[in-house]
């Protein structure tokens, strides 16, 4: 089975792949879809080009596509992305999202292909253990009441997890953060030939909307093997 | 014909993408190849960045393909990437390089898809001026007795042509850069949507070995119409 993955860096993306990986799958391409709207037209975004890092680190070759943002024309554009690779099936990181499993169900089922979603419907707290035993990730992205700006760059670990529990029972705060509380970055995984190390970096903390965003502004690779 | 166009956002792989439309070929994918040996580890590699700004900018989804930068290697490499996507063809800027055609044309072969080149053998002259007349697009990069540091960010032009020209005849600079004296970069083209701004440049310029980099720090895209 040749698949694409969809792609962002994040924890669900690269469950995705590593349930892909397991499955035995040949996993040609990571897909990566650009969103003009909410990245603006600007090339220092935050973290966007992370995502490169990380690929180089997997070795499995990264297509990036463009859209405009809107709602429905960018389900066109990822069919269009996904339409010109040689591929079986799609898989996706979806967790809880009924709008963005169902339009790659959509377009998977537009182009003949199957279309997969390993984390669909998992019991948050159990997803989010198997998460911290394979990945090393990190929260670079807050937008909930309880998640401070010490939350920034911290990585979930099971400390970190059992806090997220007592904020979920508090505040309600999804405990994988399905709901948009927090943002992940993966740094390292099985899957990593190299281990992405943030040199420089930069905590952006609003405090009237109580968001954050941990801005990496440097970042570099560091082979794990000789295989590298 | 569904083509890819080989892309690494200077003059001839813009020239070979410009040459592939005005054929009226569908390019499906720009594809960039991302070699571990000359672009080492770090994130903060100069310019490497701006190709996925570049393609944003035209719109056609770009794939960064990752190699070990070992020769043989690199030509499997590029190989496995471009076997995944449904293309008919390939589209090169190869200028002279006996060795960068060969490649191409040796893997097109292997995968039955055809390999164009259509900048291969032209005058330097002639094409540099069609160049400048198509694209804007500056120097980014310089390693030639005759090029200083004044020629970092300098736009070409019809003068700074007819100076490349007499350093041709002085030093034998080839006219279009084909040794490696210089790098360029395409900051806007026909068919791009929008144009790359240079928001914060650094000269690094190298006395002992002559030569030297534009450091592109952040730039932008400014939309040229209303269909962006």
């Amino acid at each position: 089975m040749r698949v694409a993955v969809l792609y962002s860096g994040g924890k669900d993306s690269n469950y995705a792949l590593y349930w892909a990986l397991k499955q035995g799958f040949e996993v040609k391409y990571l897909v990566s879809m650009v969103s003009e709207s909410d990245e603006s037209y600007m090339y220092h975004v935050p973290n966007i080009h992370l995502t490169e890092l990380q690929a180089r680190a997997i070795g499995i070759p990264l297509v990036k596509g463009f859209t405009s943002g809107e709602k429905e024309k960018e389900v066109e554009d990822m069919k269009a992305v996904l339409e010109g690779l040689k591929i079986d099936g799609v898989v996706v990181g979806a967790l809880a999202s009924e709008y963005q499993k169902q339009r790659v169900d959509r377009v998977a089922k537009e182009l003949g292909i199957e279309s997969f979603a390993p984390a669909w419907h998992r019991d948050p707290v159990d997803y989010m253990r198997e998460i911290i035993g394979i990945f090393d990730v990190v929260i670079v992205g807050t937008a909930a009441y309880g998640l401070d700006q010490n939350w920034l760059g911290r990585r979930i670990d099971e400390k970190a997890l059992e806090e997220l529990i007592k904020l979920n029972e508090k505040y309600k705060v999804h405990v994988a953060g399905e709901g948009g509380e927090f943002e992940t970055f993966v740094r390292d995984a099985p899957f990593f030939r190299a281990r992405v190390v943030f040199d420089e970096v930069e905590k952006k903390w609003n405090e009237c909307s109580y968001s954050g965003v941990l801005e990496v502004r440097s970042a570099h690779l560091e082979p794990k093997g000789s295989s590298w």
